[in-house]
């Protein structure tokens, strides 16, 4: 079985990551979530990652704060897709994740998302887009999401539009 | 057939983007590469999409400078997943592209990568660790290039490199 | 009737856009206020504009946060001045979308304000400084708006002032 | 006759912005350029104004670099609207000049522009917007310099593209 | 009498700027204090200004926001030294206002100091050591308020050290 | 006996600081903690520095805010290894104090760390790894450290983890 | 007799600021330029200071680069007015040397000026503002330069200007 | 026999870095220089700083540009001392590699220099400075290196000061 792992490189990031496992169940996408520091667990994070690999992981979500270095070990450890979501967890509010996480060098690539929730949010779809290249069902429950966004502005609209 | 498509904002892109090009190339990955701005031709560059998408195009990555919109007007018209690479194309080198290819909200990802000719070629190589998912051959070349790369990294040493 | 047409991004923007509704009302100037997204709703936004132009819609003003595309979207569609205000709704607090927003590229003017509710009144100011070009009485109503902020500047003066 | 008045800060700015004065030459639009400054010579720079609105100016346009006061100088002696250019002359390469333009109090606003040539640009553009809403001639010519440029990306594009 | 002249640009500054007003009531120094804008009330602030010269202003303090103009404006009108204090009253919380006041062009000197009240209490200082240089007295209690300072790191020190 | 020496710039800082001295506390490691400023007591922190130093100081951690001129004042001051903790207490959030303390010029280095409690906490921790280089009892201390560090990463996931 | 002092922080500083003392000759003010460094220099800096004060000192102009602390240095061993420049002279282009210098502590006020050759030839303008106090030769010639600068305006926008 | 190990991300950080070394041989000071990428080669820098801990290494220095992982990767595997010097390796000049190298967590300095050659010499003082605690012969060489920069300082000035 396929599936998206998601680590999380501090329990601090555990309430906004939270977003992207939620999200993945909304669409009844299989994931796996757990903590590893690529400072504090390298060995953890590396046998973590194989082994999810062996099982079915085909895409990987990281996210950490500060010197945000989680997802760049998460991609010098695999070949499979690794998304990055930078977290807002210094006085520097992600600015440094951010850097951090997306200014990667040639050939080893992370998958860039906003900062904090947004970003949180995000990984999941963005993991759902790759899976959905393979999976019609999961193709249609992503055109049926964005059908239902743009009504959702329609909605919302009308709460407070002014009309001539 | 399973391709590539890259679009790139302005003329003034291609010198960095083919870079992208030549990445695919090496590895054998076809791909189409065209030139459509989301603010001088934004049709063209939804009707490209809708047509690139029914003839294959399972990735698509976008590279504009400046307010860079383009990754973000692609994500708006296609479910694939969407790369984005900025370019350094005003005084503010690229800061401006990259926050405005990153910083996407939730629902709509652009997968964001470094400014300028690291994001280019790493454009390639995330799509490539997309497609290599259901692609043996593909993923055997990429992790042959991680060994060459890391073979690299000791023939770079040993140029220069001082022992004890 | 020539008429000012606001669009907001999100619903999380209408609190600090309102102020611009509120500023054009006080001066007795027709708009219209509506949600539509880059993302979520481009076709909504299109035929919005498109609609609105044919009704006498002479100004835009469009509002988003973060990668805020509305603005530069807006501008792709119409050639009417299109006014750009910034959100601040992300951890990098507007100056994502103040970038996103400002810097276009040649041939796209975005008339960029500041981020937040400054921006948002000001918008309702520059649309109405447009529309007094050919209007004799918002013209004096201007004026007198200045007249005014002179004199409150030395109304709060008053209220604490040390004079030697 | 309505025309566009463009005030530049200093000598060092004129080889940008005489970018904004073709761009009017092209579509026909009358103009003057001056140099005055907001803090070498604030009382011509006044004067000018005051005058050159009588004789028709109806949109200004102001260029300076660093703590670039100029257009807001120049929006706080007229309810005309004001375009700001921020130039790049500084080590911080804009950065301070754009914020020193667009951050304005409410109640003033600059209608701000990217930094250097394509603000330059933009500027002729955004202004020719403006007069553009009562001038059908010129409303003309700028919808056929739109179709002009998506044409142009189709030309820029067919000299490098890649198709499958 | 030589005295002090503060201007601050909004009454939001006020809360801020008593501080400043505050350290030269304890130095016994005289100061005037008045709210006047660059914007909304050039005039005041350039009548203002010419009329406090001729009572005894010998050095100027302007504090100001976001865009903020108001020590360069004052600059422009007078050659006594001119003092700036960026105020933090935006989301880019000073950064816009520092910018705006320090990086003047040649021959325009403002001396800026910090952001908020650390600069409003050093803008009193700064004014004071200018008019020491022929002061005698002030002279000795700047020196005394040294002295006093050095002391006082001693005492909070005393409160918390760990000493060996 | 060897031990480290805090100095810390302002009794604001103390809340920050105090955990450098709780780390070393729980290590058994001798330190000292002082208030002394490079501007206010400049004196002061020479000497005590020069005394520290006969009486066993090898490691100097300096934390202050804003232009943190501390840890490089301490650096001019001994040949000692000076570690500087930038603290977050201006409107800037700590990216001041950040760029005073870490871009030393060449022949006087500052150790900088991370902005606030984070840079306080590895303050001790540098120190330690200074001295444990000829401290064995030390070495297995910081050892068992990262071990426990590696552990506690491990219990933490295990209270939220989602695994397939 | 009184004279203005500089401090240059490195001789590559020296480029820049003797734009300074350029200026200060052209109006006949004396002044004296040494270069003397916080860090490397610290005694050589202070009695320096003390020396120059008797003998009559009473502007410091203190310029440096990268963790500008020179003019903060300065600020610490004299109660005269000192005119902090900050050189691009790093990576960071000046940012770090702005923010060093400018964010000083409540009662050390650093004058700061702009980043570079602006910031040089400023801080004589500073001086001889300071100086021109109880000077009036000098506020003579100061005026005068201000009508030149206003003269220099209008003939170089002569030069290129276009007029209806 | 203890020696400095340096570490350095790319082949094109050398000519940087070199600097390190040289500063190293200047004092006699025994070190070891490879290239090691945490990304392209982990396995690589995980075994060589194992080896080199057991013949000697005692303090490490890493230099990497862009998303700086390699200090950290350094600090995670090794109890000793880590310095980090950030390169200026993309159009974000440093400030990522400065961010991604500074940024650290609890529990794990890296201890941060100055981005590019002044980081890369101050890597081999800092190195220095903590073998010299136990290391009377180089503590003199240090101290006399200290002596000759302030000389050095005199030099200098003598060669531009002007004095009255």
């Amino acid at each position: 079985m396929k599936f998206v792992s998601i680590i999380i490189g501090s329990k601090s990031d555990y309430e906004v990551m939270k977003e992207c496992g939620k999200t993945l169940e909304k669409f009844g996408v299989p994931y796996e979530l757990i903590i590893s520091s690529a400072h504090r667990s390298p060995e953890r994070t590396k046998n973590y990652i194989k082994d999810a690999e062996k099982r079915g992981a085909v895409v990987f979500i990281a996210a950490a704060g500060m010197a945000a270095h989680l997802a760049g070990a998460v991609a010098a450890t695999t070949i499979k897709p690794v998304i990055g979501v930078p977290m807002s967890s210094s006085d520097l509010r992600g600015e440094d994740a951010l850097l951090s996480t997306v200014m990667m060098p040639a050939g080893m690539p992370v998958a860039t998302l906003a900062i904090g929730k947004a970003g949180a949010i995000n990984s999941a779809y963005l993991a759902m887009q790759i899976l959905a290249i393979d999976d019609d069902e999961l193709n249609v429950k992503l055109t049926e999401d964005r059908i239902a966004k743009a009504k959702k502005v329609e909605t919302d609209s009308s709460e407070i539009e002014v009309r001539l």
